[in-house]
């Protein structure tokens, strides 16, 4: 589909979605134990390589088009003084991605990717969710669309970020209403709150999630608790599972619209792994509910994309040796 | 130096090599806090991008001439049958480097890095240390010297790799000599031998550490039980640490190279950052005795400097977002 209409829509699009290539992935398998290395010798990288054949649907695949793409959008539980920065950082920040001086800018220019931003409605927050729900149906489902149509169907690997001040306090919300356990599970410091800001969170997500949690699934989650980025970062990656798109996965925020999509339909993160595990408190107990070992653990905690753009590097590296490598045969080596 | 005589030469020059750059180290310093991001967020990356400012004397540093050196030597204690792979593998593996086909091959290659091969009398293995010292005087120094002249001055980023079948054997003794511990804390499947060769493993350090442990510093050790590869990775690792390049520690045979450097200077691997940690048994406690923390954990084991190598992009990412983002001052962003 070219676009979506609806939340339904966007759930028959993953559920109609096609697995993985068996022959590309069979046919990668199969060149990984005939290159010139001991068997396993290059650990993570021979599995990332093989996955990402099986998605490209060729055995021997390149990574020549990356898209790092990202949404920025306001939050109205701002108003309960959450962040520790104000919400006019949000445009100021699109504004610095435009101009090309954030860190994503860098991170993406370095992985030779395309980069495209999307600010949503800033000037039109989202509702504080401790009072009513985030997002009505036409909100979800355009900031869904803007996701799912951001997605350049040409594009071999994605990566979607986020700015949003407040945001982290929605992704929060989110993990505590779709897995559970208690508000301080998953609330974290975000761009850094003091204690009394991190209690204040863990208070507004327990609000919000006593009001909202436990009705509809993943995608009317989003609707109540989310925010007009991480819906958009839900349709792109939705987008990205249909296209046969592989995706690198970035920090708590994103991996809390993943879960909204994993919370919808089984299997719509089979295209997806983790670029990283940020120092965000509860991105490693989410990462763990999605099932996805990070590549990178390097205490990044910006968001924008960039601990999945610094992965890309890593695929890149894991492509390259599959692709690249002479063969046991070719190479005149022993062994094998 | 352009060039070293004897080990009592490369002693002399670790202990009169400078420091880094203090003023571009708090250059660097001041201008991280400086950039549109809260800070700390990107964790790891801001502290990479400081140590690499400090030791290029440039508080916003580039990185445009990486240099990748691989070192090859063949192994006396081979003989014992301590490896999966026959020794004629260290030479089909040389041809292979050179003709582009390696794994390092593709990494170097993806890293923008300069790649030069040397391979040491592969004709003329090192003598088993359960037997012998593994090198003479003579012969040490002729490998410390091409691993000395190895490195391009005018680099700004050194990886050295290695290839050598049975050299996680001689690492594996190394380490044992340098930190105690028992033979089997430190023995490990190298290119995959059977629970039966790890045993023979542990058995044959533990003749070659009774034979020649405890007897004088980390270079001379080196000699007793190391391999040329080894020695010329020290060499080029000592020069690069005279000429202010600073290094990607590979695994555990780079780590054990480096750890003979280590216990003959302090502060001999200051330029120094650990890019992996391999699945190599003994690669976690030895980089733990070297006091660093590993760039990446993806399960690799493979030698030729690939860890390392691919870690020069998370350190490109580093200085990429150090040298390219904008001030919140320049971008006009509330904060910091």
């Amino acid at each position: 589909m070219t676009t979506i209409q609806s939340a339904d829509d966007l759930r028959a699009a993953l559920r109609a979605a096609p697995g993985p290539d068996e022959i590309a992935t069979r046919g990668a398998a199969e060149r990984n134990g005939e290159l010139t290395k001991p068997p396993g010798a290059l650990g993570r990288l021979e599995d990332l390589a093989i996955w990402y054949a099986g998605w490209r649907g060729d055995p021997r695949p390149e990574i020549t088009a990356p898209q790092v793409i990202v949404f920025a959008g306001n939050h109205g539980v701002t108003a309960r003084g959450v962040s520790a920065f104000p919400s006019a950082v949000t445009a100021q920040m699109v504004a610095n991605f435009d101009a090309g001086g954030a860190a994503i800018n860098q991170l993406a220019r370095l992985a030779g990717a395309r980069m495209d931003v999307h600010a949503l409605s800033l000037d039109r927050p989202t509702e504080d969710f401790t009072a009513a729900p985030a997002m009505d149906e036409a909100g979800v489902v355009e900031a869904l669309r803007t996701g799912w149509e951001a997605v350049d169907p040409a594009a071999d690997l994605l990566v979607v970020g986020e700015m949003g001040i407040g945001n982290t306090t929605a992704a929060a919300a989110l993990a505590h209403a779709l897995y559970g356990g208690a508000a301080e599970d998953w609330v974290g410091r975000g761009t850094g709150v003091d204690d009394a800001g991190l209690a204040l969170k863990a208070q507004v997500v327990t609000e919000g999630v006593a009001r909202h949690g436990g009705a509809g699934d993943g995608l009317e989650t989003l609707r109540r608790l989310g925010g007009r980025e991480i819906a958009a970062m839900a349709g792109a990656i939705a987008r990205a599972r249909a296209e046969r798109v592989p995706v690198i996965l970035d920090g708590f925020i994103c991996c809390a619209a993943a879960a909204c999509l994993a919370e919808t339909a089984p299997g719509a993160l089979d295209h997806c792994v983790a670029g990283h595990v940020s120092a965000e408190a509860g991105h490693a107990a989410l990462l763990e509910r999605l099932g996805k070992a990070p590549l990178l653990s390097l205490g990044m905690r910006l968001g924008e994309g960039s601990g999945a753009a610094l992965a890309i590097q890593v695929l890149k590296g894991a492509v390259a040796c599959h692709s690249g490598m002479a063969t046991f045969a070719e190479a005149g080596v022993s062994g094998g």
